[in-house]
């Protein structure tokens, strides 16, 4: 199949070798020229605007946008919106919020273009390697792409999760379950950390990758990580994000859900952000208005 | 290997299958007869009183406890202090407190005995055929029992944890994390069950197996309960406990460490066991108090 991929970050430029290594024709654009250049060299038909890239693809076009999400998306939708032919298939590829999707999907309809949904996961090298991938399209759509999701993915590794907007949700709750999964693993570790047993991390989480309930790729990566940095002393303990955990969080709110795990798992990372915390002072300040207790000067 | 085992529960009973098939000689005793009896019909030697188990072994004895933690691992304890020779080994392979550990450790050493605890994971299935064990021991009593540890646990699946009690500490924070990992996907899936894009949830758990970042044998698990059940009809909510994730927690509040996803994960298996709630009752008192809003009356 040919395709034509709109960015060549770190997950776009695994994905584009992992399409090339499956025989597929990769034409490839990124906002700077350097990644395009790159990948030319791996095999991929560089292209370097999205109209050379447009014109370097014949009608049915397949084009799978895997860029940040947010305005960009809408951007580059727009802009290929008076590039297409009827028929011609968007994907985004890329981490959106499912209604933005459901929104697009409306507007990409109504011009006669078709779209797809696809939330990734399996890190950078699951793009290169194999991705899971949940996929929410028309059935027709679906089907005409097919092959290409078979040849991308691991075995087994990819579902028609239903209508438009369904693969981007069901990857946002995904990563909703992996940061409270991560969450969890990190107050674990950090209690066998102080427990006063001098325990050897690195070994349990090893031990635990062997027999355990709780063994998984998550602590396979933490073996890994605690194999490179045994007390992880090169690293600060700040969590960012992405969104897809806020947006769980936002939808366990709307739906009525109760989600306290996921939902905390969010304010964890926002709290890893914070040197200091408001509210840390509001409480300092009535400590020491009611009791006396001595408040930490800045 | 001859092993005394006390114990024939779901877990004992197939740890000594699983100590049988290993070429190991097992001297089985169990509160009631009747799985003494199975036992035996399995390959292994009863013993109707702890006396007449303790009698069938020859020194250095070697007991592995696998009962309920509590009470009765100190009546059981108590006992076979006065049963048992010096260097006797004593394991408790159950989930017992580490700080019970911790005293009893004290208590059998003074009385000359060898005491070993031991953290098991991997379910029924672990016990049966490879568990993945977590080893508090002074290190001559580890490495007089490591071969019968390599044997009944999956390949490279046991560790020298550390000291005594750390075998247990370690069971019981792997606990805790499970506690976390499965509330993050019972939210999760919640969520997509509500989502109004119906969702085929055994299916989503099978792709999520191949490839993505939250794979590993919880979701394995996850996918089987969904094979047999697709929507959980069968199966109410509620969630019942057996103390680590609760020890996790209050280990955690004696530390310092914040760890509000194990915590909160154990607030929601008790909120599970409870029909209704007196917090609740609570605030719908005030909200009828102050705005008038309308209560449920029983």
């Amino acid at each position: 199949m040919k395709i034509g991929l709109v960015g060549l970050g770190k997950m776009g430029y695994n994905l584009a070798l992992n399409m090339l290594s499956h025989g597929h024709t990769v034409v490839a654009y990124n906002r700077t020229p350097d990644k395009t250049k790159n990948i030319e060299k791996e095999g991929a038909i560089g292209a370097y605007s999205l109209e050379e890239m447009v014109e370097k693809l014949e009608k049915r076009r397949v084009i799978w946008l895997m860029v940040p999400a947010g305005q960009v998306v809408d951007d580059i939708i727009d802009k290929l919106l008076t590039l297409l032919d009827k028929n011609d298939i968007i994907i985004d590829g890329g981490n959106s919020n499912y209604k933005d999707t459901l929104r697009r999907y409306e507007k990409i309809k109504s011009n006669g273009i078709d779209f797809v949904d696809i939330g990734t996961s399996g890190g950078i090298e699951g793009a290169r390697y194999g991705v899971c991938a949940m996929v929410g399209a028309e059935d027709e759509v679906f089907k005409y792409i097919e092959p290409l999701l078979k040849d991308i993915s691991v075995e087994n590794g990819y579902l028609h999760t239903g209508r438009n907007g369904s693969g981007h949700f069901v990857k946002m709750v995904h990563n909703g379950i992996e940061y409270g999964m991560m969450q969890a693993m990190g107050e674990g570790f950090e209690i066998l950390q102080k427990s006063g047993f001098d325990l050897d991390l690195k070994e349990i989480a090893r031990v635990w990758n062997h027999g355990s309930v709780i063994r998984g790729w998550l602590m396979e990566l933490m073996e890994n990580a605690f194999k490179k940095d045994p007390k992880l002393e090169t690293i600060k303990g700040v969590m960012h994000s992405s969104g897809e955990g806020l947006w769980t969080a936002q939808t366990a709110l709307e739906l009525g859900v109760p989600a306290p795990i996921i939902t905390n798992s969010v304010f964890m990372r926002y709290r890893s952000e914070q040197e200091d915390t408001f509210a840390g002072k509001v409480v300092a300040a009535l400590r020491n208005e009611f009791g006396g207790h001595a408040v930490e000067k800045k």
